[in-house]
């Protein structure tokens, strides 16, 4: 067993933050991360809208987050996933793969993992043309035919990243206009990147690998089939917080965990950052914003200065 | 009249942020700065909790964000001054000392002055040894006697900067211990800073320059004088709400516009974001976080597109 004052769990742009700001107050803080640090941010190809990068790739601004979070000290353990809580003592228990650690204080900053479109091929086809990472992916499409399956600046993202690789994309949208920012369309069309609206893919078949999607217009309700080597599924993501809903924190009808203004859960003295929660907008600077607010409010929970105010 | 589709009132982090939003979202949108871009960051000497930032002098961070609000289009008029508005119509009117605007969103985000100490000899010896900028007045104290008025982490942060002018640096606060972050008081101690504990400064005495303070211990009730070259004021903000306060957005009983989780005021079509807001943190990573949040939900409000919800 291994005494911290906070532990955070989850080690993206949320995680890293909440790990500057506690560091710096002087708190000894632990971040477990199940994978490597990043995130879904670790995985976008290029970031334009973090304030102070024009352009920066996610790899390379985690990086940078990662360096700078170590600067001031805070202990990060990677590839180290949380399997259960007791969050309801006076002391944190979290018990990870490897052991067990507690700590007055803790920090949910896990975010989300993408939604699958749970349709016939999408398991069967994973990894063998159907990605739901084109950094991760996308240079083995090289010239190939590919379909984005998404509306929002992720499946835009990702089609951008791909226009490079290729120069047959196709943007698949069940709506028939982008949830993206517009400067993504501009760039898209530009890119001869074509989009192809009101439809939803219903199928995926292939032998070794991907072949076709069969799709469906949900404005003529025609369905057709198209020859494709590779489908980038970006529609969205899951929150993850099971384990934190089997320790009694509150999670809204989406799964998403409830915070008020100060990033405080129903259960005093944790906290959440980030894509997981219930924030209005899931951008790499919004989760950052939260996560400076959750250690701040961390720092005042466990040390309790003058200025501290239990109460709103 | 100019006409645009959003108008972002001030040009610190939070308005440059919200400007590169509503730009790549495709909003045409015009920023108004009474004095230069950068508010209170712009003049920060050193910051280093900015994620992604090890360390940057606030300028350079404000140019870099600057540049990239400039690079997606929005217009930023630098010297000029917001004098009245009318945010109730459908069209929201600012008018300027320049000319009049209008545009259905606005975004506030006009940041906080400095809070003065409002004793006798403050506004009188104000350039003449009294300053409230350690990075705009610093140079002149070159192994001069100063003192750092305050105990949060902006006086930390100019006592911080004072250290390389000069090694005769007393940090006054009222308080028996700092509310800055605990990095800074380790450094501090490092630099020989000496604190003087429990003691507020109660008139400020000079010839042409300031050359003592008359300084009253708040628990042993005594009071002293103390010879001194410069007096650095860093007791908190004031929130710059005055004009806006004139338009019916609802204020806190501290001066600071009361948003909700999704920065919206009390007038619908009008967000706030940055230290002029109620939220519980004021950073430049917070401001930043927020403005994100605005710059959506103002294009949300303009664009209604199929996602946007008007209710919570």
């Amino acid at each position: 067993m291994e005494n911290f004052d906070l532990i955070i769990i989850g080690a993206g742009p949320a995680g890293l933050t909440a790990g500057i700001y506690a560091k710096r107050s002087g708190l000894n803080t632990l971040i477990l991360e199940e994978k490597l640090a990043g995130g879904e941010a670790g995985v976008t190809p290029l970031v334009e809208n973090y304030p102070g990068f024009e352009a920066i790739s996610g790899p390379e601004l985690i990086e940078r987050m990662v360096k700078h979070c170590r600067k001031f000290g805070a202990q990060i353990n990677e590839l180290e996933p949380v399997v259960s809580l007791d969050l309801e003592g006076k002391k944190r228990f979290v018990r990870t793969e490897k052991t067990d650690y507690n700590a007055p204080a803790i920090i949910i900053a896990t975010g989300t993992r993408y939604r699958l479109l749970n349709i016939p091929g999408e398991k069967e086809f994973q990894g063998k043309g159907v990605s739901y990472c084109a950094l991760c992916d996308g240079a083995f499409f090289k010239d190939k035919s590919v379909i984005v399956v998404g509306g929002g600046n992720s499946a835009a993202e990702s089609a951008r990243y791909l226009s490079s690789i290729t120069s047959n994309i196709k943007l698949i949208h069940r709506k028939s206009q982008l949830r993206a920012e517009e400067a993504y369309l501009t760039y898209l069309k530009d890119q001869n990147v074509q989009f192809i609206w009101n439809t939803e893919v219903k199928q995926i078949k292939g032998g070794n690998t991907v072949k076709s999607v069969v799709l469906w217009n949900n404005k003529s309700k025609e369905t057709s089939e198209m020859e494709i080597d590779g489908v980038f599924i970006q529609i969205g993501e899951v929150p993850i917080t099971k384990i934190f809903e089997r320790a009694n924190i509150a999670i809204d009808e989406r799964g998403y965990i409830i915070v008020d203004s100060r990033q405080r859960t129903n259960i005093p003295g944790v906290f959440a950052a980030g894509d997981v929660t219930n924030g209005p907008v899931k951008q790499i600077g919004t989760a950052t914003g939260q996560a400076i607010v959750a250690a701040t409010e961390a720092f005042g929970y466990i040390k309790r200065p003058y200025y501290y105010k239990e109460k709103d």
